[in-house]
């Protein structure tokens, strides 16, 4: 039974408890931690039986009965309570983004080669374990597609976040395009080598005054010499798309939404389904639960997890290109970065 | 060059009118003739280059540059006209029904069978030469889904008739389900056994004045022991449903309509897709054009149409059976009629 | 917090068991008992950390602190398990169907209205809680299709049961049927008056040596004038194949299948989605949770379940209807039984 | 009635010949001229009852009779004979592109513009006149998706060209993805801006050594602030995929592929439905009757033809850019053209 501590038990640190508690037999929540704690999560915690709940992160760290640690905190503190877990000895599942800068990354992975023991790092780019996009990369690996040619990757959400959080968020290529960033690395298999990036402000012009767009796409080209599209929206009225497309020597594999029903209803007006799942909680709970259930067997296995953090760096060195492409109208390598 | 005349250019005659004038390379019409001929007809035949345009029948009849006959004319008359035809030495493509009557259809079998050369006969279920119940056909004979154990056919007008029509229409069993009926034998291969029917008046009470229903399904059950279910209703307001379904021992094969085109809308009101096309004009244009095709090579290459005067009149009793069921409510086996 | 007691611990009610500890949030679980207890039921029991596991039924019914049982033992206790739990003072979730004979039902009935206090009783109709059917049911309860005409419902297993189960099943109507003649209840909400049966052996002849029926359709007719269509196979070799559709005056809705993905593979051969889910545990995982849920808010709320004895009694009366009209080859109505 | 004569018999020619004599009712076709004229194409006009059958194009532009001339010789004729048609008083459909060279389309509009009467002068992007297209472009004029904010199009040729047509062929932006590049006006109703253009060599090593790619991608920024991306592989095996999308403030339209029915087959093996219809004549034919149709009406009509001489030389403007943009991989502007 591994033992697990939560550091932030916000929106996603509660989706996790839940995650482990009714879907992970091998682990238990020890013990989570957070400075602001609301009433609702304490509430949550105890109807889970959860034993400690701190206010001081440390708490944890200090624990030695605890493995595992999640970092769930806000952004900014990501790099500093995965070293801090890390020298504990603890292995590490932490939420993208590591970090919007690189150095701070290179400090965690500074970290982890210095320590006493092999420490399992795991990034949360649950996308990976969603079953759509699992089975898109099943199709690929098992030579379904024949050689990978070209990717396609549309992510768009369905309401704009509020301009407040754009600023913190670092933008939308390190907020939002991460995780499409991942998914072609992902379903190639090969690395991304350079970018180029559109934007435009054409849904909320206070996302554009904070210095940010809400449409954009990125032209990519990876190692392997496949070509990869990505578009995103901040809004798409009808819902949370989520497609991605495969094209290879020997066929194509995409993937449609996710739905609450397959209904479908025919009257005078038209023949009409149901929208798309409506938001990331909805539409990836059971990727939360996957990748909570593979972090957990990978300590138990003693094996790398299946998005470590190279793949974390990664993810950030090419939203960072694309950041530059934008910025500079130019295509830009992503050794440049 | 095969050269046809057309008794009758109401809606149907004009539209094999035009079938083989567009897409019928090896037949010329040379002749059509119509006691009641429209102006509208007239206009588009002489738009054509028909070089005949008669009143009387008997005049394409007596026309020995004439290899074929369509008749197109009122239901009352096509055993009578294809019996004529017959003894004129034409090989008849004659719509559906042959007749109401089983005894006349026998009339015009025993017609053939005394003709002094073999003639073609073809009957006018269009439906059989489909691209999409080609389909399902071509996948059953392939082997695709094993030995047929179930079929179902779906089959909704978009609009009822006015009353008027269904007093002289025979009813629906006759006029409407016998396409389906055809179809459970087309799609098994195998003869009708015994039918039970179930019908109701839920559309319009003029319907039910005039003696029919608007709304039945029928079970029935084949010589190779397979089961068949097909319902039928006069209005569906979303537009011509046209469905079937075969399931056999290695899998199951069905069809879904034909739309104006792939269209997807997603909006807030959810995801929609164009309504299948109106009604049977729009819907099974190509298959008049095919079961003409199919006509004229069956007399270029003296074979046996695909759908023959044995097929028009076991469509006939299978109807009259569930008529009897429908009055009598019990199970009918078609031996009874 | 209702406290819950199972009887029963065998595949089914381990779901109820997972259901009920994994996400209803007002009940909980206080003991299980099962005289055939497997090692694999208790050790799953324990890392649950139910604090009771007995052998003998009895034990649960003594516990003044539980609230409700779960009647999960084999078909044949149903009844009589059912009448003890109502005169212990449970309120009592019993698994489909309650008996095969409808004066056993009528004896659980006269327990629960000579009960000193109201009780509720909930019947194991899984489907009526699963998301597609719920949307099919929502869209008809608030008048989209209008006037409901039709109803047709497609039942396919994936693999027939062993011939040895069949004999003590009841037969394929009151085993797997039955939850179809269920659903034609609820997605028309009106009671079924007529039955006209039909079967076939064509997939096991074991099936058939022991008097039982492999393929079979049902034409119903409806108190609301309506008429409903049932399809049944014991195999079909693509999956669990479960889908409904319902005609009204304003349109139609009918569902699909639910997918592992929504993934579509396109290569020479062809463009090729998913099979369904492989069977009802796969498929109807969510919608024994949601029943789970909606048992435990009846009886916190005081309110009837949705679904009660009546539906229970109904689903047996017509199941026996068919079996009868199968065996008579004519119509049945229902108050011949 | 509108009297055409054909310059050039090849393929394209033969397609428009059929579906005048087919379906276009207000046109005769008077002439045909080709100096490779095959046998093929002879036989076929002859068949038609075509009047004159030419070698020299010279011929058609002397007969007074005809009032419209199409262009469907070899591309590097096309602007020549085009102004030759203009100066002898013709109306004229031009198979696109007009030209590589945009100096030789500007002396065509010199020529339209210097013409004694009004004449029509319309391009052969018969996609515009394709049901699905058509479909999504009349979605977005009736604000269906409210603003547009970014457009997709994805189009696939199930086999490459050989190499030796590459090389005349002006490369695969200015041959293949021309249409893309229109679709994009079309359906944004907006000019392009800036392209930014990759390629790649994936498919056929000998369409590289001709100095081409084979598998393309473009972004695009529209003046209207619109961003658009384009992909293009030379060769899909599943066959010919044609798909477009526009998002907008309201919601999102897009297409699916045409297929040769509407059948899913079911087996242990997956639910499969077909492949596209296999390439541009079998998936476009009813859009070469509709360019026709529009072209005779838009002449009748005394109305500029929905696709004239600016939206051929704009695609090919925007494709010139591309592959300027691939050879120097930086973003282009049109106006740099």
């Amino acid at each position: 039974m591994i033992q697990v501590g939560i550091i932030g038990a916000g929106r996603i640190g509660q989706v996790h408890m839940r995650s482990i508690l009714t879907g992970v037999q091998n682990a238990n929540i020890r013990a989570i931690a957070d400075p602001y704690l609301s009433e609702q999560a304490e509430t949550l915690a105890k109807s889970f039986g959860i034993e400690h709940i701190y206010r001081d992160h440390r708490r944890i760290l200090d624990d030695r009965k605890i493995d595992a640690v999640l970092v769930c905190s806000s952004t900014d503190t990501h790099a500093q309570f995965s070293i801090e877990a890390i020298q504990a000895g603890k292995h590490v599942f932490c939420e993208k983004p590591i970090d919007h800068d690189l150095s701070k990354i290179a400090e965690v992975e500074a970290a982890l080669k210095s320590a006493k023991k092999p420490l399992r790092y795991q990034v949360g780019f649950n996308r990976r374990f969603d079953h759509n996009f699992r089975a898109l990369k099943k199709a690929v690996d098992d030579g379904k597609v024949g050689d990978v040619q070209f990717i396609r990757v549309s992510s768009r959400d369905p309401v704009p976040p509020p301009a407040g959080y754009v600023e913190s968020s670092g933008g939308l290529f390190l907020d939002m395009m991460i995780h499409d960033l991942d998914m072609i690395r992902y379903l190639s298999g090969s690395e991304v080598v350079e970018v180029y990036a559109q934007g435009a402000v054409l849904i909320d012009p206070a996302i554009g005054e904070a210095g940010d767009v809400d449409t954009a796409t990125v032209s990519a080209r990876m190692a392997n010499g496949s070509l990869a599209l990505i578009d995103n929206s901040r809004k798409a009225v009808y819902g949370y798309d989520q497609r991605a497309e495969v094209l290879g020597s020997k066929g194509s594999v995409l993937n449609g939404n996710d739905l609450p029903s397959t209904m479908v209803l025919s009257t005078e007006a038209g023949v009409t389904a149901e929208k798309p799942l409506w938001f990331f909680l909805e539409r990836y709970m059971t990727s939360y639960q996957e990748e909570m259930r593979a972090f957990i067997d990978s300590i138990e296995q003693n094996v790398d997890p299946e998005v470590g953090i190279v793949d974390g760096r990664m993810a950030i060195r090419i939203a960072l290109a694309c950041k530059k492409s934008l910025a500079e109208n130019r295509p830009v390598r992503i050794d440049e970065i």
